[in-house]
């Protein structure tokens, strides 16, 4: 049984890594600063991956060999400009070193579309050209290109999995889908801007089952963990007012769309192709899905993470 | 009146710094992530370092002629090993850029005794050989360097004051000095090493004046915060032990000394010879003030911090 070593499983995607892991056959390690496991399935190490002593040592008593690598600093509104994206980079330059010292054969990191230089039309992950439109893009891209390069120096496998848009379960509250779900079944008003800009949307789901395929496969390099379908904002919201039943309470035009938000981005699935994988959800059955969500969360009610 | 603009004034260090900074007849800016100023005198902007645009629109708005850079991530036990050191860097090396930019004369940065590679020898600002010991180390040895860069690229002047061990009013409770002291005045027992280290600790208020003259002079380059005087950590323990009339608390030899713990970190002093600063508080006098400090404290008075 190989074992995957999965950073950041207590996140908005790791949590819904765990149980297609778990299916492919994966014995799952988890690590975070939390003493408990955010599954009962899998074995949980503690430790903060921002000290560099707690990752040799959990690396050496763990010696996973394979790892997907999703903890970042994330935090809504703040993290596209903090420092802290330093702190990730530095941190994950060691992960990833002190994976490579201890035999690990086989990485997946988590990317982003925000390494991408915006343009009218669809990001390739072969061609598109880079440039870290944030600083948070920038400390992406140079890890990517240091990951590339342990991965030489060790001889590891290396997968680059660029992550667009989401929504689904257990997403923070102030961001787009889930604060509009969140207005409307709590009979709020949802202002929103004229929403005429394109996104590629998946569930949450979907995502956390794309890193498990590319994981699984042989791909190398950057790979777009997209179907290549974009929404546009309205699109969006609009379907969440029809399936809430409230579309009178969404403002578009109330504001102006962030300076130097682009009007397009939508990744070209490429390598993503050469795997069995393919969404679960549309637009309407995931958002159906996770309102039915919120609303149990609401309820105070568990509810199981859909598989 | 020339501004200056001091980073981490909250903190240990910095709260220290402020009064004889307006002694000098400076306007003193503070910034912090706290809307409230840490002292009634100063013209005080709420800002979080480690946010890319809040260095830009604070340095936009205040441009300060002089820079007193402190700010830092210190929490003691884990400091020496956190990625965390990484953010400082790059938050440091982004508000030394932003300074250069709006037209910044004169800053004087916090660089650390953990910059050198310990020896048996006193620790020369000039000579000594330098090798970060630790991540911490590390972080300021790569700071100064590109601080060096900035200020000849920017044509401002940089003094890199290391500042060596040091105790006093607001010190950390878990760190050496405070915590024997709140041990003792406790009438709880203070297990100790033997205690042979020898180190050359100053009173914090010693520190800060250092720095406020340093700020004031001509020096560039590395500094030494120090007077060259080592004390052993035993007759530190000892003289606390005295002054609280409590040796029978004391535990030399309960634990072993930390590996690696060097057997000597002590300063030479150097070009801060020549400015007029010289230390207020030998050994006694100045665990005498802060033993003081801390019973006040304790008795929830407010207490001045001493000039």
């Amino acid at each position: 049984m190989k074992t995957v070593l999965v950073t950041g499983a207590a996140g908005f995607i790791g949590r819904h890594t765990l149980t297609p892991l778990l299916d492919f056959g994966y014995k799952v390690i988890t690590t975070g600063r939390s003493t408990l496991p955010v599954d009962s399935r899998v074995e949980h190490h503690c430790a903060d991956l921002l000290d560099k002593n707690q990752i040799a040592t959990l690396i050496e008593r763990t010696r996973p060999e394979e790892l997907l690598h999703l903890a970042w600093y994330l935090e809504p509104g703040k993290y596209l400009h903090s420092f802290l994206n330093d702190a990730w980079l530095a941190a994950s330059r060691e992960l990833l070193k002190q994976f490579g010292l201890h035999g690990g054969k086989r990485a997946v990191l988590a990317g982003t579309c925000f390494e991408y230089q915006f343009q009218d039309s669809l990001l390739d992950e072969l061609e598109s050209p880079l440039d870290g439109n944030s600083h948070y893009g920038e400390c992406k891209n140079a890890l990517r290109i240091e990951a590339e390069k342990l991965s030489n120096d060790f001889q590891f496998s290396l997968a680059w999995a660029r992550i667009f848009y989401l929504y689904g379960p257990h997403e923070y509250e102030n961001r787009l889908v889930a604060s509009v779900i969140n207005s409307l079944i709590k009979s709020k008003e949802a202002p929103c801007s004229e929403g005429t800009q394109i996104r590629d949307y998946l569930h949450v789901q979907d995502v956390a089952d794309g890193l498990s395929h590319i994981l699984q496969s042989n791909i190398t390099g950057p790979v777009n963990v997209t179907d290549g379908v974009g929404h546009t904002i309205r699109q969006i919201v609009e379907t969440i007012a029809d399936l809430t039943g409230r579309p009178e309470l969404v403002k578009f035009g109330a504001f102006q769309p962030r300076p130097g938000d682009p009007d397009l981005v939508v990744g070209a699935p490429g390598k993503i192709l050469t795997t069995p994988w393919k969404p679960s959800f549309d637009l309407t059955s995931g958002l159906r899905a996770t309102i039915e969500w919120w609303k149990q969360a609401h309820q105070g009610n568990s509810v199981p993470i859909k598989n």
